[in-house]
């Protein structure tokens, strides 16, 4: 079967969702990305991987964050690394999306790190650029954001060994998460047995059930005996109008209070892609409490997104 | 002749136009460009030339792709980039222009490209730095843009070998044309026999035959038997009003398509500096087909900026 | 006494405020920036201090000039340098500072230089970090603007040798200026033993005479066998409304012009934070003049700035 993210010898080429990914590439990057995140703790942050290589972040959509987070990981493996702002650029000009990656292409890119507003972009992009270039979708649309699941899963196996007898839990809005479509797919095809979404009727895609999730709407039921609870952000524009009534109705029924979470394992780790809305999904008490993990999310997330380059940078389509 | 460009042993010091180059400093600028576009193909990409210098880019007028172009090869070359949207920063506090330049001077510049929308505007900085400071023109008004007309002269040279038995056409809006007064400079110097431009009157400036191009209002006759085919972008604003009808219209009477193509010599060339108007002045048949050398020229353009910094950074004023 | 700038051995942890801070702290300071700044005049301006160290530039309140000095510095030594806008992040998207901050910290960084609207934001952040993070204050509300005043003192004792018999005028918008304050609190813990502040009374903060300097409100008298003259900048929204008649009435009082400057001793020096406003607060004929040291300051505000960061990274909270 045809997969665009892997070679003719099954190694990946491109990093662009989950969905589909075998089992043993998630597991080749979780083990490479544990080697840096092991070194950066011996105070090494610093490698030659991806020296005299030409990293280009275009992120079509703002954001600050993610950019940093690729933009660091890239300068750890000693990449040129290029961002760029394309909104106010190019495309600005007329040119076609296509057109300025060729262009960029031409100036030596050697890797792409994509986000884009509109789900498939990364795919298109990946279609058409040389067989020594690699891209990394860093969010497209609602469609997938690979790199965040995947620090996620590190996250999980960091704390929870393997995911073979874990319940996970995936709280908020999923009809409009990228994030939870990641996890979901990653969580599965790494074994999780049981992996549940809670969330009002309105914030659930229609035939979410087919992703091979359990569907809760009330937390105490949800959140009972999971061994992971993954919060997701509640985007502003979603706390007021047609979808929910408001931030302090939504915060009742379904923000992570300490009297929610008991409901969980006791050893059950909180975790939130962040930036997080404290007081609307998340109550602070347990943000900052001795069950969450959201900065140690980050931290992984840089030895994750080194991985993923690492290994890109290795293969060729 | 007093020359701004060189310095008393005839070396080059700064790069602020094509006119008035020797042809020896025109192909010093291409041999070196062709020792980094080869080392390059082997994918040695990285080269420690200006390591531990300091290169600014100041972009008083916006422009993604030129800059970013400035920042690669300068890092190519290992040298520390900063990049500063001038436009944004001490003009708006009031401060002269010399007044920005003297203080990035005193905090270490080696290196300043320049992209300015007033004509001239590099020279003046090029008069005020210190002897081991250089100045790159990378667009100033309608006055020159040296470093795209010698990254288009690799190319003709790269595909066309020597100048001496070339017929090149010029085609678009000459009048507003930095890009063009350079090419011209350059073809002339380097000893091409025949250069023509080819434009409605409103988009050529008078007395250009002044410059030794042979004028053409026609692209059938223009384009007759050339080698070479260089389009110019259009831009936006001149495709309404009193200069244009309209788009249909200009692409129609001036748009590069396949038949009008036909007129030059089989092997003829096609170039654009970019970013195109797909439709408006070069069709995609074209744009694409196998004569363009549009991309390419993106290539050859990162080893000439390296070239040209690396020689500057050898000579002092 | 507590000093959150230090740790218990009284090393240099955090620079936040020269208020405080010990000579021997000052002075170690500028005289490994004089190694840096003699290195430089070798055209040794590089160095590996702080390769494979993250340094991540927070301005909360935009300034291109002062960023750019702490880019430069950063790179010299090697550092990974990230430079966010923080405005137009993750603040914009609700996120606490300190969230924004402890992320950060999770990515990896090794020191934060922060310009923020509100004086005490580097305090705070301070605080907040790991024992191996290090905080830069490039400048909170009219509080404090240390590694300013460092390179003042730098630039003093360049030109004049030691501080305790000088004479020293700082002149202009005392009352809105945190460079003045830093100023201040470093030239008296240096021994100085004539600080003056030159201003009309609505640009004087009440009680400004406890801080140990003498008030004058008289150009003439107050430049009086001076050595040192430090203009202050004149923002521009002081310049009309309430505090101040106009520009050139201001111009007219306490610009700094040569028959005014003729008061002071005749081999004052004339210093400015930058950017100037020719014709406001300083004359050109002045700005240009032999007793000028305004550029020399900013070649001296790199080499404070790598010496400020590279003793920091030597010490542990």
């Amino acid at each position: 079967m045809y997969n665009p993210q892997l070679n003719q010898h099954g190694e990946l080429t491109h990093l662009l969702t989950t969905e589909g990914l075998p089992a043993p590439i998630l597991r080749q990057i979780l083990d490479r990305a544990r080697n840096y995140a092991n070194a950066a703790e011996r105070d090494e942050k610093k490698h030659t991987t991806l020296a005299g290589k030409s990293v280009f972040n275009l992120f079509f959509e703002n954001s600050t964050r993610t950019r940093t987070t690729f933009e660091i990981a890239a300068k750890r493996l000693s990449a040129d690394v290029i961002s760029l702002n394309i909104g106010a650029s190019s495309t600005a000009k007329g040119e076609t999306l296509l057109d300025t990656i060729h262009n960029l292409e031409a100036m030596g890119a050697d890797m792409f790190v994509v986000r884009h507003a509109e789900s498939g972009a990364p795919f298109l992009i990946a279609r058409h650029v040389q067989p020594n270039v690699h891209v990394v979708n860093a969010g497209d649309g609602r469609h997938a954001h690979p790199t965040q699941a995947l620090l996620d899963m590190y996250t999980i196996r960091h704390y929870k060994g393997e995911f073979n007898n874990l319940r996970v839990a995936i709280v908020g809005d999923i009809l409009h998460s990228r994030v939870a479509r990641s996890q979901i797919h990653a969580l599965t095809t790494l074994g999780c047995p049981e992996v549940r979404v809670i969330a009002p009727k309105t914030l659930l895609p229609t035939g979410v059930e087919q992703l091979g999730v359990h569907v809760f709407h009330d937390m105490e039921a949800g959140l009972k005996d999971v061994d992971v609870v993954i919060m997701l952000r509640l985007q502003n524009e979603r706390m007021s109008g047609a979808l929910l009534p408001s931030a302090a109705e939504y915060f009742k029924s379904y923000g992570l209070s300490p009297d929610k979470l008991a409901h969980a394992k006791p050893d059950a780790i909180v975790m939130h892609p962040g930036p997080m809305n404290r007081g609307i999904e998340i109550d602070s008490t347990v943000a900052d409490g001795s069950q969450s993990v959201i900065l140690p999310q980050v931290t992984f997330g840089i030895a994750v997104r080194m991985a993923v380059m690492a290994i890109l940078a290795e293969n060729k389509q």
